[in-house]
């Protein structure tokens, strides 16, 4: 059996290592033959294959990024797209089957191609830790702990300084990063989208903070929204002064958390440290793992699933069951945090 | 309510996120009042407390080691020790409660004096990961973290000189450190005391990744043991040519393979470095979440009952159950990984 | 004789190893007697001491920040300012002499004092590397670390993505940052203010790079500026779209690099986290022998002077050799590097 | 010209950035040839060469050990050795001259050959920092690093457990990694091969740390030799207990610190994760510009010669200049850093 193995969507720690676990599985175990797929769904479409072996997966388990490459192609789109020319482009290829390795938006797609009879398997990869059906995924536990580290810096700056931190990480739907982040590194206010604040609530925090001789440290993940702000300010893209606003989040309240509280307020933007380099530990054994049960899924021809994790087990589950509604972080996991903040 | 907090055993990178949580929550939220009590048991035994208050444990969540220190004490020896005469010295000092942070003896030990009617309650830590009841205890993902690095590193050596480095990692009992940091770092061969081995075994897998132009790395937990060795060699201390012995396990493994496969082999004994230091973000994390649910399961008087995380959820669960068995590495998890060994 | 310790200006990893070097040498060896001086100058003119004895200063070497606060206030200002007031305020505290960490600015008020008759002392700060005088400061192989991670990491995305990555790293006036993490991290271009550069010019080197199959990685100073672009651009802070430009030059050139080349381009503005958190061993060693030989100085009576690195050796240098002129990138350095882009 | 690249001796974190450098300036900038040789010497021996061009050195600055590989081998022995042989052996594959890097023992045999009539050129390479000639050497910082970073987490449990905790680094002849990583992690007691002392003089000053409220953290280099104990014991390779000693000074040393004082006492052996791994930023860029450099003295024809580092300058100096004597540490840093201690 020929497998195509893609990465699609934005690259994460541990694509490498799900790429060598069902490789090396794959070959010495089942006998399969793989080959790599180029830049995602485009690769599949341009039918851009080649040969992969358990030569060129060694040592990667460490390595960042994804050495198939990846892109944001939606596999329908384009004169050769489509579940009718992408079967035949694999059939030229002698490919009987694709294992893709994304998020949401891949893993839709998967899930569409499947049902339109292509032989899909599915390996879950989001930083943001947004999927449901899954209990933690690769990536997530690497970019929580570059943001956590990030803060420790800062927060031996404010303190010389008597300063507020601003720090944003990512999460542009749900704000798992900043929460794990903030609660590592002590945070005394944190900011997701699944809870909007008022400017006024967080200078609250933040001033409370500052009353107990804290130098405050504020995480907003990119996709918070501040209650009750002129409608121009924060959907228009302005800032309070009305001027338009080219950064994130982190840099709209920074200024109004200063203007407010009187307290000297620096924004940090963690950007894209956040999802490249070596991965942790734990995103090493989880990715692996799953590349591992991967190789068995194939196998058992399993396919329309994807593997994910639930407690410390790897499990298969129905692409559909991985989509429609994002894995938010719950109110009672946020209200469990903010007894740190007071 | 006045609550002593004690940490008992060896030390972990998350002890102080354990007593910053309880301590942020039981004082903000539940107005309880804190005490330290130091070096573990030997302070309950000798009276030995200090007030700890909110502003004590600021910053802590980063912070490796015990602000509280630590001993390996048994509370029921010594002139002064047993429940009786513990049960008068908290009363004295005005403490209703004890919240005991610890491995299986600490455990064992709240157990017995909850059942002699003092007020116990638990928090499991293990750098090992051998507590049943709880999904992963902190302190291990951190251990796991550092020794993969140093595999990392290991391997460098390893491929410039073409030899086969052997990495001796904690694990008395059980083998999660060797296992995850086996996987993540790539190991080509992974000792745990689950799964003896003979001295060929090993060999063989050591010969088998040399013939694939690979430098061997082979990671090797503590209390592994080599089967079919001479009873004098394992037991007795003494290495392969009859001398006395006085490192670990990886050390005896190492001049054997080399007399053994003909590859010059190096061995390198992590130790305490293992446990130091400031603990990994996931490690900050479940700490933290123990010590809030810790305050709540404090004001609950949930007595007998040690907090653990079971998925991604903190629970409750009585001592009995963590006790007895160890948590050790089922054989379906070492024989998943062995798929990267070949 | 009692010597006041402050520190003054932007924090800087290695404070607190100057500070604990100076404190446990001039208390054990010479039997001094040390105030802190709470934020910078600010602390001086105010009268805001504090007792510091070897006990406060234990743990110091690896701890960022400064414990002594830090501001940007100038002692020739203010109602309570200047050499006379600050001369009775110093001799009411019977404090015999000031020890400066700071730069140029600090460095050029403590010149200023000294000449109107105070006894002032220097130790030289600043993250740039951008004083005569000192061979290497503290706090800059740190912030070389940290930027040299954070581009090892881009550079992951970078290929997986097949983008040009745009880093911005500190340096105001000098490029020692830029260049010195941009050879580390194996960057291809290189932009620093001592060499402006067209954006044709960069986009070339962009698009050679592309053309040898790598993923471009720029690393821009802060204070770099591009030649030939419209004054309204550069100098108005305005974008090349003529829209108000809030963010850094690294915001500025990376969508000129993709509006010019086609290369999908990032950038990512590394910011406060340069300058925070634990520094680096040779931070450590450096900022520690400062601090010991200050120790030596302040005996010797060596006011008007600084500690600095020569070589392998800690130096003496009259502040005026110190200032004036800044430390820039000489242009054979810059030129050294070229070849490593081509 | 062909030249052929070589690295001998033990594997050292720059290695790799020193062979990027010299190959990509001296492809690019005067159309040298370059081929490796495999494993030091012996590859000379052998005639064990392969092409290396500007591709194969991609992304190299910041990967640990040597793409060349390398050996002990002796290029005067066996019966392919010595400089006629040699000779013939380069003339037969068209080398021009060769490029050493390596340290003491590489680069007497540079010399040797070079008198021989052969054209070699080196680079220095040490670890332990103990060449003459070059102020510093790559490979060194990492392992203060990588020393200093391990220090920093024993302190933790060190300080949680009230004991003193014995780290034994790199070091056979000097001490500078003990003396950089020692005042780095803020050491009690620094064990030197400069300086031998008596075991009742290491006691006092651990006791003195004690008598502090200290956990004793002593750093101890593995060609320490203690003064004053019996012969058996410390050339016999005997433990106090007249054991035969396998382990390192480390090992010999705690037992006896525990007895002496009454002080729990552990030893942790660094050992090869201080040479491996990733090289620090200092160190990348300071092999890069030793390549760098080579390749201009390479054009010029410096046979002779081996490229150094002076003040922040690359010079070159006569391999005379460079052997015979040890870099050793000079009595008045280790008396410099003496206040430390107390």
């Amino acid at each position: 059996m020929r497998i195509g193995i893609l990465t699609s969507g934005g690259d994460c720690p541990g694509l490498n290592a799900v790429i060598r676990g069902v490789v090396l599985k794959g070959t010495t175990a089942y006998g399969l033959d793989f080959v790599g797929i180029r830049d995602g769904w485009r690769g599949v479409v341009d039918g851009d294959f080649f040969p992969l072996s358990r030569h060129d997966v060694k040592g990667l388990s460490k390595v960042g990024g994804t050495i198939l490459g990846t892109s944001r192609t939606n596999p329908y789109e384009g004169p050769r797209g489509g579940a009718e020319n992408i079967a035949r482009t694999l059939e030229d290829a002698g490919i009987d089957g694709i294992l893709a390795i994304g998020g949401e938006g891949t893993l839709a797609a998967a899930d569409r191609l499947w049902k339109d009879g292509i032989n899909v398997l599915g390996v879950p990869k989001t930083i943001d830790n947004d999927l449901r059906a899954t209990d933690y995924s690769f990536g997530f536990d690497t970019a929580v702990n570059i943001a956590t580290d990030a803060m420790d810096r800062l927060r031996t700056t404010g303190d010389s300084h008597q300063r507020c931190m601003v720090a944003e990480v990512m999460g542009r739907h749900v704000g798992w990063i900043a929460l794990h982040a903030g609660v590592a590194a002590g945070a005394h206010v944190i900011c997701i989208p699944e809870v909007p604040m008022s400017i006024d609530e967080i200078c609250r925090q933040v001033t409370s903070a500052h009353d107990r001789g804290r130098a405050p440290l504020v995480v907003v993940s990119e996709g918070f929204t501040i209650t009750g702000m002129d409608e121009a300010h924060s959907h228009k893209g302005l800032d309070a002064f009305n001027r338009p606003r080219l950064g994130g989040i982190g840099e709209l309240i920074a200024p109004e958390i200063e203007r407010i509280t009187g307290i000297e307020t620096r924004a940090t933007v963690l950007g894209h440290i956040q999802r490249g380099g070596s991965p942790s530990a734990f995103d090493r054994v989880l990715a692996t793992r799953l590349g591992l049960h991967a190789a068995d899924a194939l196998v058992d021809g399993a396919w329309g699933q994807m593997v994910a994790m639930r407690g410390t087990d790897i499990v298969r589950v129905q692409f559909d069951e991985a989509l429609g509604e994002l894995n938010t972080v719950p109110l009672y996991r946020y209200e469990e945090a903010a007894a740190l903040f007071g």
